[in-house]
């Protein structure tokens, strides 16, 4: 039986690893959708079932060390928060695949007569995620916290992409569709940031004690 | 010290309870933009630092009789489960404050010229979600199958949706804010029918020791 110690080390290790699947999946979603990329949309769906892989195995491992060692209170909230973090990993996979769906779909078509920021929200989703993982891993509050903040960018963008397609349906029936699939995906792509930021609330609360989770967020008409 | 199976007793009774105010707050923030009803809508928001506690109390739990008892295979299953299905009911609490954000700025707009199913699939979604918890508590997989099996007809309801939304926007350029918001509810609605479905497939894994999450759905150009 290997020391507690190592044990953890290796969960760690593991929840890295699954980190930088899903962000590499988030990555690979956006580059399918924005450069028409097929290989990257192939992988990305491959790519969900080891994602399905990591999350069972880092469920048995946190719940073998949780009974094995009756871990003192630091310890056993991290291996709880453990369990509650790979569901986000593994949900974030799921929105990945979703984008591809997309993706797929927009193999063919031409594209809307604009730039939308689907590479910059993507670049910063998957920085969240890694980072809220590495805050996980060396259970720092600060660099927790430096992911919720982000999460504010996120809501920006996502609310500049949505406004400027209103503006597209609005002026072109015809694109009515199309504008209302890109709402959507960046809504995916808030979903995932949203779950990086789960993540980092659980950081906060395993390092502080404290509940930051559930900030009540003020209305805004197209921020849902 | 109690003896175990009173504790897990107790365990049931807060994760049913937790459920009970979860469908009710979805209940209410239905009615609360269906019917205009403000007082519901406040009802939600109020509920939302219940659920809250509820979760955090539900994890303390979990983890107590996790370390206490060493549970067998079954029960270890089960404990597991109950804190990754808690989380699960606690974004289902967020997304009900999701909709009443929008039922709020809706309070004082006229309706869309039409009858938009969200009562129907609001009542669907309460329905499984405390069916998910019922089959949990049970330990009753083909309970937990009926859930999975209704989540295709939250689908269908939200593609109706989304559809009529899209025709709306393609005919009265004015009204697409009022049914992009509309669509977006309709995916809130989804989503916390995802949860219902996460929960259900907790259960069957736990009581076949199978895998059924991660079901891989097909590709439509509106379902995302």
């Amino acid at each position: 039986m290997r020391p507690f110690e190592e044990e953890l080390k290796s969960l760690n290790g593991a929840l890295q690893e699954m980190g930088a699947l899903v962000a590499q999946s988030i990555h690979r979603a956006v580059m399918a959708l924005v450069e028409k990329n097929e290989d990257y949309a192939h992988q990305v769906v491959r790519d969900e079932a080891r994602i399905n892989q990591c999350e069972i195995q880092i469920d048995d491992l946190a719940t073998t060390l949780i009974v094995r060692e009756s871990p003192v209170a630091g310890d056993m909230r991290f291996l709880v928060g453990a369990i509650k973090i790979n569901t986000d990993l593994e949900r974030m996979g799921d929105m990945a695949v979703g984008i591809v769906e997309r993706a797929f779909t927009s193999l063919h078509q031409s594209d809307l007569p604009m730039e939308v920021g689907f590479t910059e929200m993507g670049n910063l989703v998957e920085s969240m995620v890694l980072t809220s993982l590495d805050a996980f891993v060396a259970r720092d509050a600060k660099l927790a916290q430096s992911v919720i903040t982000s999460d504010d960018a996120i809501d920006k963008i996502r609310n500049t992409i949505t406004r400027q397609m209103i503006d597209i349906m609005k002026k072109e029936p015809s694109m009515v569709e199309r504008a209302l699939d890109y709402v959507l995906i960046a809504r995916r792509l808030e979903r995932i940031a949203d779950h990086a930021t789960n993540i980092a609330e659980d950081v906060i609360f395993m390092v502080k004690g404290i509940d930051v989770r559930h900030r009540v967020t003020a209305g805004n008409p197209i921020s849902q």
